[in-house]
């Protein structure tokens, strides 16, 4: 008998109605269609709870999950050549996004993703059936279980495949929006080097420094945040394959939990090896915990950017109005000729949708029960979730707002002009104590410092002049002392 | 001149390609198919950002509001009637969801909502216009600020249609299904009532109870619950309409609070007031963070009861095995014959995602600034898919779980026998140091309680099984002591 | 034989060393000048962890509890009256808090409060025992099990402390402290009702509103603070008592439950009740986490109102600079001269803690397993902790802020003055468009409104000074439209 | 005339009633036993909330801050010697805790911790000027602003100090503790790696593993907590000192914020160095942030171990039984007998206290402005008392629970011999669906594996027996696949 014959069937089921397909409790019809099986279908059943559906992500993470595992199958003589060609012919379909219509399940199902493992089983099984001509729902000559989950687990594959899309997402969508947006404001900082503004602190008044410094600030706090998940995206390149049911590798062969790390790093190009102790990476999802922590750092950031920004272009006639915001629309569908800070609300809103999404991850990544924790679902969900708000908000938020941001040089000159607390600078020269009256007496009387200090006889004007220089009190460097 | 006719076309453009559609900004191109203008488009082209789209019942609820606010407008001689019939015949497929592909914007976006206003306003301007016979785009003889929008502002109407959407939720979709849910535990809890099992405190065996009397306390919990939603409520009937921009109700005519408010009540069949401080309404979202809250109570309760299950569940061999929950999938794909408690699960994912949501609603509401709480979409959004999740997931559990849970009544009635804790019975006779000395005796030599009591010397068989005796023990009622 | 004599013993045990006490595991050596025994010095040893301490709030209810369960065992003959006069008047001690220095244990510690109510009967047992001069250590002739605890459990007890000592701290302690803050704020609500100022959406200028309103507005938060905070307590009035280990009521008298519940209720003058259903009562602690939801509530509001009035006094020269804070203290080490919004900072920063707190209440909340929750001394005690803060911070934030604060009168009539969002007005006379035009050219070239508005010839000088008048744009009530 | 001359003078004050101190506000009245001066008073009086102090820790970390800058300024030649030997010394009695009754104020405060860094700066200038001769409250010929602060703010040390409390913390305490911890469970799963056990997932029966590969997953989730938590050490190396005000250095000389870096590395021998960007380092929090997740992640991991622990422990005998817990004290008021897995709430309780404390961290971290982040108490108390749970609470757990933990042997033994879950090793046999059916037919009949398999007829007992062998299932590594 000869080998079977992959066929260069297009994808697509010229069927309507429905199909029989059975798994271990039985048969079951499903839309003749769809390649799913019977375990989708029972899932779509039983959990059509809210909108909230498995991410895409994971089905092309999976992907690269079983065309792994078929090969290294393959490899040590388990599964036949023409099996393993099918099923990663079907798994690169998935891989490249032409089969998403056949993963509709929903995010609230089985804690361990069992039944999206099994979605992608049977969708594998049908697809390579269908490849080499076989029946449809016969599980042969493909199974669902016995080839394409050959062995694994969902308790092993599921959260490896969580790993791989959360890096994935992490490397193709985050980091790039996060850099670019931090290389927009690193500009500006350059850009704004030598405008001097009063600063802030507890809201009020305080010493100069310069709108680069500023801006200095948060570009500092934003390589600091894409460092940190660049950290925590470490963890996630160690995967739980090979462990299977509980982590002993029950039923996969010496080595496969190596070898199948290394030929999902192989395929991706990126440096995933397998964990090192499966009963941790099975019980616990730890490493997700820690990456969603990098997500919130850059929200807690963004946040205070944000913040600032629109605070800072408050106005334009009775806020701070240090900054011009790119007006992208009207603001207002009661007040004419209103602008908003919309981009920096996006972002705030983004921010603590972030944190919310991450309270949940972090309990959820405590509800482990000894051999597996059953919250990966929502975990992530939540994680992606974050991650791509994150990113898109990101990105608005450069092109549409910081990229335009441009500084009211007049009004931040007149704050210049107008600050008490310039008197800081007097302070080691007349002490604390007399400085702090001569800012108290320009402020209750409504005079500048010059006037007050001159006033006080506690300084000359000429030690004045020399000493009270806002461009001297500004250090020398765009990161500070 | 006479009066335009309203005219009955049905929904749809017939047209391709791009129609120019005009602000106070300028010209914006948008799609010629579609009923949206210009700050839709804005919005679109500046926010989009991952794959949060404001909710649906948002805009259903503004058809309401429009259709509310036309006809007060109207009867006060403000909106000439044939102005109004348009307005109120597309608020009305507005309302029937036949519109619901013309509101594509994301939940990030301007925090006050306005840009989802203002599409509003934009696809109500254009049907009417439509109907009316005259030009798309050209804002007449309907305008959507002058116009739909006429004596409202986004930052009045939007948190009113926040309201609106909310009360609707809890209304037809959540409080049914928790009432559902709980009709079906308190129908087990009578079910049950005489079935002695042992009490667990501190997961650890104590004394007996019955089954119906466990599950009258999780029944207990949902009516609190059910009670908790009922009142938060009640502080969602309270619209900001009518204080327009800041409050203070400019552009309204004296009354229109009070006159849409009514209107409102009257269309919905629901108690609906005017807010009685519109600062506070517009400036805060105080009672959405309190209803919130009411969600959060629910997603508590339940998980305590799902994890109940699950736990009792456990098993068949090596746990609990007091419930047999109903199978309706195989569990594994590598363990054969395994059957997980996957309702339970999705139940607590589902409850830690609404605390999730919760916590960025909480963070959220405490973001307000002077007159304008910035931070509404966040929270309408958050809330929605809190209340979607727990009302679909109570059903789901009811359906899939409760109702077909069983009681293994032969392992109950041998936990019963083999229980060490029923010492306590003895407590208030032989005094609790020796019964102490009596449990640790049976629990240290493997023995009976019997035997170890009578062992003791410390009481005789006769009073031993007067006192130490199951049935005797769980009180007279359902409810407890 | 007659009765032992109640003596009149002063608090206080004149010995050093140790003394010997024991428990159902054996004999253990406490410090002898004090009250408690075996358990509590077992807890002691095992549970030293930090620095948090069970709130002594708990204890004092401990006493109300004691108090009761004895005078309803002593009425029904099962105590002896002069047993129950001994624990009566140790348990008044207790309430008294003479008996503060006897309750030493940690939060961390057995998740029923077990060793906090064996604190309590240790302690009330040797009291006892010294008032009617027995040997301490002895337990007779009062035992903490027999006679201290006759009837109880911690299972049922603690719950009900917990409740007691909540709605005390409620009652007592935080609504008269937040009662005062609103009237303060109402108070400056009706003294600032005539000063227009320019209200702020977005951070951005928008219409006008009185001062007056928008602290109107804060106080109407509060206000449905304070009704939400008084519909949680409602929730804590049921109690548990009387359920005893799980809800039954074993080893408890019929109708203990009641009237336990009813001598707690004559006892502090506040309608307990027992609570409807004990296995929800022990099981759960969802009125705890309602409860807590109350709390938040009002810390969302106060992060609200704190927030608002730091930015309205920021500056005095580059910030809003409309309020004057009252100046509390020097603002820097370094600034002379610096004055900061150091209350409203100190309320953000207890709004933030409440919001935490809360937030491991639900988390705790969520964890009951079967008959017993057992996560209370991390909820009472956060639960406590907040309301203890946000009583005080209320008190020092209308005390050292709210109360001095005064208007920059001349601040805020410059930004009516020169403010551009008037332009609204105009709207429904000349439109949307042509209004927003007039304002993004008043904006663009520096001009004022009228300036504009003229030069547009949109509007005469006679129509615009009649329709943009600010006084006329407040509205007519403190409340709003 | 010669300088001053230090003076070997007991710490104490030997003064009742009040002395008057002044500040640049004018006089205030403190308790003439205590160092502290007017500002501390002031704080006290404005800020006496609640019974959070800030942490010692705090403190002791300021006496390092201060002597360095005075050891700094010394060298440089703007601090004569013999102040600088002034403040050194009270510096040293502050590290040592000598002055620790003099640091009274509270968390609720100031946001920049200005009034703790004045508390210090006052309590060494009067300690300073009493080691010298001088009088109390003169602030010659030390003085708190212009000496003891000389060349820095609050801004810039108080973040310091932060960071210094919070690394001698980790690595004084949490670390040293967590480790401990770790080997004791790496100890027990090295001792058990040969017991054999049924896995379990989602609560259900699953595959065997050995226990010791069970503890193995602790530990190894403990492993990585720890390599995490010294991650985020790291980031609290860099030191903001030297960006005085607002993070430009102004007042302070060159290199002053190298120079005190290096001398604080010097004086703890940690690595702590200047941080590279100080408007980052002051506006946000963000390292701080950081370490909360790493604290968080341990309480993750902790939670499912201690919830591992105490659900295997369930029982006596209505339970998992696997474990043996230390039996630490009487478990129950009304219960005889009973022992509760304590020691496992109570670390239950704290992982969930740290989230809570984490989430208020992740909160105040976002909510800086400017150049500050006004957060600053929240936060490091958060922290300080996170680590400090956590630590103690690792230490109890190990102590009292984990190493006198024992394996139920016997019950382990039965679970695998009654098991259905090792029909998974038939299913590359004989494939998915047969083993299934087996194991689908001995749960519903009752039988064991062995008597479903052989009715089959799909296996042997020859090979059932060689391949259905729980030893050989487990793998062949204490670390899993």
């Amino acid at each position: 008998m000869t080998d079977p014959q992959l066929r260069d069937v297009p994808i697509g089921i010229s069927a309507t109605g429905s199909r029989t397909e059975f798994d271990s409790m039985g048969d079951v019809d499903v839309p003749a269609g769809h390649y799913w099986g019977a375990q989708t279908q029972r899932s779509l059943i039983h959990f059509s709870i809210g909108d909230d559906h498995m991410p895409i992500e994971v089905y092309h993470a999976y992907g690269y999950v079983k065309k792994a595992c078929a090969l290294v199958n393959e490899a040590a003589g388990r599964l036949p050549e023409w099996k393993a060609a099918a099923i990663v012919r079907a798994a690169d379909e998935t891989i490249d996004g032409k089969l998403d219509a056949e993963f509709p399940l929903y995010v609230w199902q089985t804690g361990s993703g069992t039944q999206s493992n099994m979605n992608v089983n049977e969708v594998l099984s049908n697809r390579s059936i269908q490849l080499l001509g076989g029946d449809l729902g016969s599980q042969h000559p493909v199974g669902p279980n016995d080839d394409v989950n050959m062995g694994q687990s969902s308790n092993d594959t599921f959260p490896t495949a969580m790993h791989v899309a959360a890096v994935r997402m992490l490397d193709d969508v985050l980091l790039p929006k996060v850099e670019a947006l931090t290389e927009a404001i690193e500009a500006k900082a350059q850009q704004w080097d030598s405008i001097v503004k009063i600063g802030r602190t507890h809201l009020e008044d305080a010493v100069p420094l310069t709108v680069g410094q500023e801006w200095s600030g948060y570009a500092a706090q934003l390589r600091a945040c894409i460092a940190e998940i660049r950290h925590v995206r470490e963890g996630l390149l160690e995967l739980a394959v090979g462990g299977t049911a509980v982590g002993t590798g029950l039923n996969a062969p010496k080595g496969f939990s190596k070898d199948v790390a290394a030929k999902i790093a192989e395929l991706l190009g990126k440096p995933f090896v397998t964990a090192p102790n499966k009963f941790a990476a099975q019980g616990s999802l730890d490493p997700m915990v820690r990456a969603s922590a990098g997500l919130r750092g850059l929200a807690v950031a963004l946040m205070k950017i944000a913040n600032d920004m629109r605070w800072l272009a408050s106005g334009p006639r009775t806020g701070f109005a240090e900054l011009l915001l790119p007006q992208n629309e009207p603001g207002s569908s009661i007040m004419p000729g209103k602008v908003n800070p919309t981009q920096c609300e996006a972002i705030v809103m983004i921010a603590i949708q972030v944190l919310g999404d991450d309270s949940a991850i972090a309990f959820a990544g405590s509800q482990g029960n000894f051999e597996l924790n059953a919250m990966r679902p929502v975990i992530i969900n939540n994680f992606l979730h974050s991650a791509r708000i994150l990113a898109d908000g990101c990105e608005k938020f450069r092109t549409f707002s910081v990229e335009g941001t441009q500084v009211n040089e007049k009004k931040v000159a007149e704050y210049v002009a107008e600050s008490v607390m310039l008197v800081t600078a007097l302070s080691p020269v007349i002490g604390y104590q007399n400085s702090a009256h001569i800012a108290e007496s320009a402020i209750a009387e409504g005079t500048t410092l010059k006037e007050a200090a001159l006033a006080s006889g506690k300084v000359d004007e000429e030690t004045f002049d020399k000493i009270v220089n806002p461009l001297a009190m500004v250090g020398d460097g765009v990161e500070g002392a």
